[in-house]
């Protein structure tokens, strides 16, 4: 198998043209996509500590969810140095698939949305980010999956009480921004996702939205493991996770 | 005493001047200036909770920390609706000393900066947020303090080891942007703010930065627990906190 | 009947949709819309007369043509603060449509094209603003229809002979900018609407443009009067006109 | 005389320095400065028919106050391209002095602060446009003074009494924008300008502040009355006004 | 035949919804369509000296490709001024084809292709500019037809070797930023255009892309006497060549 | 001597505050400013041709007059991978002054100065780029001056005659955008630069400039090879020219 033909496996699983606008998805570094391909590494951030794990577990291709850099550059010291010349020297191919992979079909919403057995599932956004449906059963039943499958401790804003059989939201990543918290307040009965900062937190109990932040990380490496395990069940490569 | 001798005590102790640009610091809602003022309220937010509360305690002038509105609007109704109705049926003037408190002589900053006893302290920021200095002591004594005064159980993401002595910065609420964290980390060893989230969490173990999120609200609180003092010292009317 | 029955009834007869972009219209100040409505006070501007009387002539509902605020803001003192107290105390709510009922079938600019008895019709604006059509009479006709109907003393700027039965432009309020002028000279042989500048009056005469402004307030209240003998005819309420 | 003196003469009585950003002041049509100048046509318009007057009374220099253009244009047709072709094709160079004769010493602002008498007289705003002082009498001579000298009919809008010896502003041209009304509300009890426009007037009754509309075209032409007259004194010159 | 038969013409030939956004053309000076026409200048450029000729030769149309702005002006002195007052005087009708006439069917690209005889031929751009296609011969023959047709001396950016029956680019005119290079090495493996810069040349060596810049002027008059000839061949007027 | 002893020496002979905005100068890619420098490589591009010839040569400092970069980017594949692969696997340091080193005092416009021993010398523009003075001489001279030492053959625009000793202004690259040429025909009666393209022409000729093309390349490594010179002279290190 060649690094081409992983690449258009992904773009066929989470297809580039879902990216929301100004997003930084699909090759992040590399220039020969012939070479063969034995080893993927995945990650859910391309920090310096997984590039150099994927150097000593000498990968082909890192495989991350958050892009390299967000805001484009022209000069190169430090840590982005330090990246780029561990890529370069070990000729390892570095591939992003963001928003994309967070609203395709199978992607980290989905895998949120299947973990709490939502019922009529329908987009948060028009873009398709993030998920709202109804969860079956009580606060504490939802509550206890979160515990047992994302994260042991969330920090939960609790502003109302919460009927059996609630709308649920769940958006995998950073979703508390205030104007989120705002709009999600008026499709959901509780919303989770990462990244809970304060303003939102005042935000949410004026607008008695129950907020529950299981963190960025939790709520985006639940649905990476399920594309890793994709990948090593569709590809005859061997796949490693460098940061979960 | 009149609301506007409060006004005029408040404004010589943080001048408006200091606020950074596109603040909203000052009178927030109010028109009669010259009621008189028997009491007092002080709080981080003027949430709808904290309103509530000051109507049920009768305060005069309700003086927060965070403005009432970061983005101006045109329609009212919801929330900030039923904010703006309790205010002026209670005849309750909204005051808010923001960026300007963080920044004056005495105010957040500096509190925060007394309480680690910060050596050769200066600005973090030319425009006056934060305070930057040395530390005399062990990161373990560093952390007693923190625990006693601001948070029991703060966020510590210690990418390397710090040496006694050691440069530490300070500043209340929100000062963990990826930016942030960025220009902080060619400034000092340790940075003690509030409202970590993932991704600049990631960027200071790269850049080997030493952050503490003790809370947005805690590093705030603080300080804000010393102007209420000091406010009961000063003039002779009431102060009570309402929402910590 | 409920303030949503008639706010319901108001949308459907000049729909938000018309309106023009930027344009501040629909609900401006209230929360409770399932509280009873018994008196409708309708207006051409919410000024602090008008909300006054809305107070003394107890209404429910105060419905104007021009919007509370076009800029928006997020401090309130002085005249806005006045406005708004009375309007929350007394729970009155503040509803305007505004281009969209200028726009609309039957609207303000129908009401005009219809006091002329203009033929073959059409809007002057892409966007529903203003009407074009023949007007079949001699321009002293057309003067008295406006001086007896709109204002006994409109400002005519005649820049040029009008032939019988010529091509007039009606568009109710302000529509006497320059591009204005420009644009609509070359639709029409006549101009009638409100608020006529030196600037605009220079370059009527230079286009060969005849102007008529018969007042913005004039050229909007014709309308009004229709829609208030509408309201009437349609809803089981008071309505009473405090401005005109 | 040459133009180009008649044209340093005026650059020294209104330095082109004082005209307000994105002015359109000085040379506005003309190539030959060394010419001779024997007649000068002063004008408020480069109007189509100032022009052709212009033309008929063979004039060297066309001197108005307000610009042949504001904004720029690439195509010429239509009533530019007839006030172009008549300028260039019978030599006369347009040359207009605005915002800088507004403000200068004894320009068009000074000329309304004298004939009203004021005392402690201050600019209005802080680029000299306006004047603010006192005016020594009662509202009604301030009214007998404005009929006789600028015009017999003016728009006032009086929201309250005006004591006498009152704060008066004055602003030739058009002053009365609605963030205008605003501002001058805090520097004057009474604001005499031109062009009054629908919502200032609704403005000004809610602010108390007593406005008067001399028109645009007698505000401005009353001082150009004393450049003429000045010109004439100056430049061994005739001088003939072409549209007052 | 009237000037407004010869734009009727034109713009059914090179109608203007072909030209790109932000360009000038169409009537650039002139008022006056009903004039008859006996002679047709056509240039490039409507230059000072073009301007000239035009008056010596009595055109009643000048026909140029660039337009007379792109950027507006609301001053007229110095070299527009020149050439606006002999247009003026002289009433000759200043009319330009500038993109719209790269664009269109049997336009200055086209005629670029079929100097080529290219194959396959397609838009370079979306908006029409450019064509790109197969030419069928060797290098040596290409540089032989450019050489005979176009210019004896064009530079020449040979990065590579160029295979027989190449991908050819053309675009007549300025058609080497360094994006369209970019762009182009993409497209072709040869690219003729014009205004060739040090920039661009280095970028086209590093993307091994062979550029000719045969000029700016030679690439754009090829074509523009084609469209002379058809005009002499269509019009029964008389048409002359004013800097070609 | 180490990689920082040469930096802190090109920033005292042309510091980096010289710069003109936007301009990407100072250092372009590396980490480790402590290593060892034996050779330097100097270049007018860091062209992908250079960067290989620099890595040849084994050179330890590739010092450049254009930037790497000029409009940042954030994916790495292409031409800029294979550059920053070589620079990174070799330890290549890249280093640029760009408009700081035309700017400053001995720099590529003061050595153009030079050249043509120019009287009163002055700034072409107030930021330092380019240079304005007397030429002692006639246009023979002076053009026998460039085509000795610049280019054997520059494009000479002379759009009307030059008397002995003439102002000359010289600017090091691109110094021939249209607003340029217009500019300086205000300051000189010739101007040497590069990068002539169509329009430039054009407007020269009409607005009466004289100029002359020596092209980018020869006018900015007439200095540059004075800058080369300078080095070797001042530092004990090898300096290899890598493009002239
Ligand atoms: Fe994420
Ligand atoms: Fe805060
Ligand atoms: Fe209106
Ligand atoms: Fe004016
Ligand atoms: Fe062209
Ligand atoms: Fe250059």
């Amino acid at each position: 198998m060649y690094v081409c033909d992983f690449i258009r496996f992904i773009e066929e699983f989470a297809p580039k043209e879902l990216a929301i606008e100004g997003d930084n998805v699909g090759l992040q570094v590399g220039d020969n996509l012939e070479k063969e391909l034995n080893r993927i590494g995945i990650a859910l951030d391309p920090s310096l500590h997984v590039i150099k794990k994927a150097k000593d577990f000498e990968v082909d291709v890192l495989f991350t969810h958050h892009p390299l850099l967000k805001d484009p550059i022209r000069n190169f010291t430090g840590v982005i140095y330090k990246k780029l010349k561990i890529l370069m020297e070990d000729d390892i191919i570095l591939y992003s698939a963001h928003t994309n992979l967070d609203v395709c079909k199978n992607g980290l919403n989905d895998a949120l949305s299947s973990l709490y057995g939502l019922k009529d599932v329908e987009y948060l956004y028009d873009n398709g980010l993030g998920r709202v449906g109804l969860f079956e059963g009580s606060f504490e039943d939802f509550l206890k999956i979160t515990k047992t499958f994302l994260h042991k401790n969330p920090v939960v804003v609790k502003s109302r009480d919460v009927d059996e059989n609630f709308k649920l939201a769940v958006l995998s990543g950073y979703g508390l921004s205030q104007s989120a918290v705002k709009y999600v307040s008026e499709k959901a009965d509780v919303y989770l996702s990462g990244d809970l900062t304060h303003h939102s937190k005042i935000l949410a109990e004026e607008l008695g939205l129950v907020v529950i932040d299981a963190t960025h990380y939790s709520t985006e490496v639940y649905g990476l493991k399920k594309i890793k395990d994709m990948l090593i069940d569709k590809l005859g490569v061997e796949v490693i996770s460098l940061d979960f």
